[in-house]
């Protein structure tokens, strides 16, 4: 029996993406849709006030092409607190504009394929914490994909031993370093929650690094030879301050 | 001619995923809401009697994401009694206002791969009975996904003879008995009823348990070289008593 | 050039599954509902018309699951027939309360795989003919699903020669006939007229032997190593006289 | 590098293929459907003027089965005309009872793998020209599927050189041939144009004789390990003079 | 570690399709029409300042087949720019009469495997520039196509050394230049924006030279061994003065 590799577990992750129904939108009178945002500001401030107290984070960006106007990335202690706040939003009048397009349940992960041998409580170390239990960047660029350990004929990671496997990824996270301070990663892990086996979801402040680190991993042989990937969504920040403007029609 | 496993067959299984039509369900008046949800739950009252004569069980969750809000599952002894269940379901006035997204059909499996030999009729073992015919848990927390035995080339479970079968079962239901008491598994064969082979249901009181085990068992050959998945879905109990609440607007 | 099986052809069979509207049907009033089936029933009735003169058969039930509500099955002697049906079927008040699912197009065949040396003309052989021009059961179990055989790699059915190919099937109908008086059995040919190669229709009396039939059956190479399987669809008969009830809301 | 194929190329074909929204039609007034037909069957009676001037071609069938209920099949010397006759065709009144559900962008095209050498100018040749300016068939019944030539692993018809595909094409060739006055046969290449690579159209006075044709090439080596294929359509022709009978509701 | 290619990356770019919903459209009274695609117009006369200052351009067709009616080709020197210009598109009214088919969302790029050595900064270099920031082609024809590098067992692209990727996209790269002067050809990465790794974007004066040039390429190694391709649009220039015909019901 191959032994699997140990994970640290965080907050657990809802990223909802929704299309706007413009038509409809524009239908509304102006004074309704002012109520319509201001109630959904209100939800967002109630939601700000976890970050206050490190209960969770949250963030908004903006999806560029057709598979989303715009993607909610929540962040809780619990899978019931995220529940609450799909259950809260899908209430909201807001939400009769939105057209649900994709979902993706995780909780972020830290995997111990790089970590060294010590007796302390990881969960304990603040380097760790403030990993496990971040808060969500307002980097202008995201970047969020699902994917896979290949499992197919000879391509079969979860066949491979531990040391092959912790070699391996020694190498893939080097590239990952070469763009520390450009590119920020929260990976996730969604087996037995959804339908990839991970979620990444990348900040940066120049959206071509997305490309760069992404391209430069592909020949690297953990996504060369094992590497299955879903949908790439990507987007730019939509503060709460520009929703007034960005819903203005 | 490859030998085939024998198994086990108890109840009848729908799982039944809907989204609920928020904006819709808005629009109807408070006091119609209330004479809605008082239909759906004499009609669930209705079903608990089969509970009480051991005669069928019953639960709901709610999932979170997109892919789906509720999720009834109810088993029972004949699949005419789940035609009928459904049936009535669709023709209440709360349907009306859900969406359905995805089903899944099967009967409670359990397989001989881990049996002793023995002269005794199984059916008549209560621990077998209990297992063939159970009561569905109210664990906060449900997962359900269908998957399959791979048959891909040099990876392919039905080749392989009963013995290796039996010997590669082994080591994995020895993964999932460490689990015991942190996660109760309900599997369910959906050959000739529905799209994947079987259909798997876990419950736990830590959702965590959910991720831990699948991660672990997709290092186990059976998974490894032989599982195929189709998409996962993860909730948390939805209570008869909590659905004023849930569906509160 | 590798040889062909020879097939023996019957009738132009439509499988037409539908979801019914429960919502719309619901705002009809009784009296007009009552108008819409009796209209139906009385399109049934001149289809049963076929029957008595041997020129075609049909059936009807209710599939369990989100996937349909009615699976209309529907044989005639050519393709016109159907296609007049189906356009028939389409303008009657109660196709406007269905929602189509899927359908299937094929023609009942028998190969000659396991056929022995014969002059005699098997279309004019009696038990041939009720194979070929049969009348549908109403038995109160259906499951239908399609397949193909493989063309992967190694795995080629289609490169097989006759020999091998004779010889496996012989293997697996010897499966099929363990299953004689449990399961009744339809294959028809849809290569050239639908999506995959065969629609496997089955009957019984007894749900679970369509599981214990295709389960036992995919441990046998023709299916382990050589078969691809459709969507899955499982129900029970929906008599004439019992659709007043099954449509009553 | 490996040499590719020479094709000739004739006329450009759009496959059009569309669902009737029956439940709208019943709702127009008697008049104003004949008024829609009249509209169309004037649409029709243009197209047909490029006929006449052997300046394009085009037919229409009934398709079987839920994936459409009619296919248009149109030819013109350039795209752009099949442009300005599908917006045309999208602008009259009855397009607005119709839901679009597959269409294809192809070219007629014939391939030199049976060419012999020849100083001529195949677009002269009066045979060759017949079969890329054809003037499409009245036949009973079509069947259309797309396909492709397979890239996989060793299966890789675009890795064999110019000599082995034209032998094994020489074969294929060969069963094609056996169905002379059976099945007619209209090749269309789509690289470049639409998903597949091909599409084929087959017309013939039997309907059973697109199955024994496709299936007994299924056998050949081209199609065994060479061959992938998309949906399959078949109908019954659908004359101008049998629309009001087949529009009637 | 196996060596990344490198690229250049101009401007970022936005493929949006979309469907016309004619029936809608025809609801309009002709005044109204006439101010929305004047609201259209100058829209677009706005974009094209962009062209004017050499800081964007876009060009737009109509789509061939039922994919999509329009596909706006848009390319700006940040994504942000484009995410604008996406939202003030949904914003008009016309907007409201299409339905979204597909998108896709890339970066011009130009790779270093047919680099020369060079000190000179290839961004200064005025042909690349007029590469990376092209004017878009008022070519009467379209082709568009997303692509991948094939990672499938021994088709394994990215585990191909620096020399051998470079071998073969030199004689791929012939190919392309046997068509200089017929089909002008725009290559956008996508890795890490979009679902497919790359997009292609083809001019011609003759849409035949389309599937020429595909046809061939098909039978290089780079594409017969690794290429995996997406869904192909065909199209053709659809005017800002003929949109007034094109639009007219």
């Amino acid at each position: 029996m191959n032994e699997a590799a140990k994970t640290l577990d965080g907050w657990y992750v809802l990223h909802d993406f929704r299309k706007v129904n413009w038509a409809a939108w524009k239908q509304v009178p102006t004074e309704e849709r002012e109520q319509i945002l201001a109630e959904l500001k209100s939800l967002l401030s109630k939601w700000e006030e976890a970050t206050l107290f490190e209960k969770g984070t949250h963030t908004i960006y903006s999806i560029l092409g057709q598979k989303a106007d715009v993607m909610f990335m929540l962040m809780r202690p619990t899978m019931d607190e995220l529940n609450e706040m799909e259950n809260a939003f899908n209430k909201t009048a807001f939400a009769e504009f939105t057209i649900p397009t994709y979902s993706y349940v995780s909780v972020v992960e830290l995997s111990n394929y790089l970590a060294g041998e010590s007796n302390e409580d990881p969960y304990e170390n603040p380097h760790v914490r403030s990993r496990l239990y971040p808060t969500l960047s307002d980097a202008p660029y995201v970047c969020f994909y699902p994917m896979d350990k290949r499992r197919d004929g000879e391509d079969n990671w979860y066949m491979l031993d531990m040391d092959e496997r912790r070699s391996l990824m020694r190498s893939h996270g080097m590239i990952g370093r070469s763009y520390a301070g450009k590119v920020k990663q929260i990976i996730s892990g969604s087996i037995g929650f959804d339908d990839w086996e991970w979620g990444v979801t990348l900040f940066a402040d120049d959206v071509l690094q997305f490309k760069k680190l992404v391209y430069e991993m592909r020949f690297d042989e953990v996504s060369a030879r094992y590497g299955e990937f879903g949908s790439f969504y990507v987007g730019t920040l939509l503060k709460k301050d520009h929703m007034a403007k960005y819903f203005h029609v």
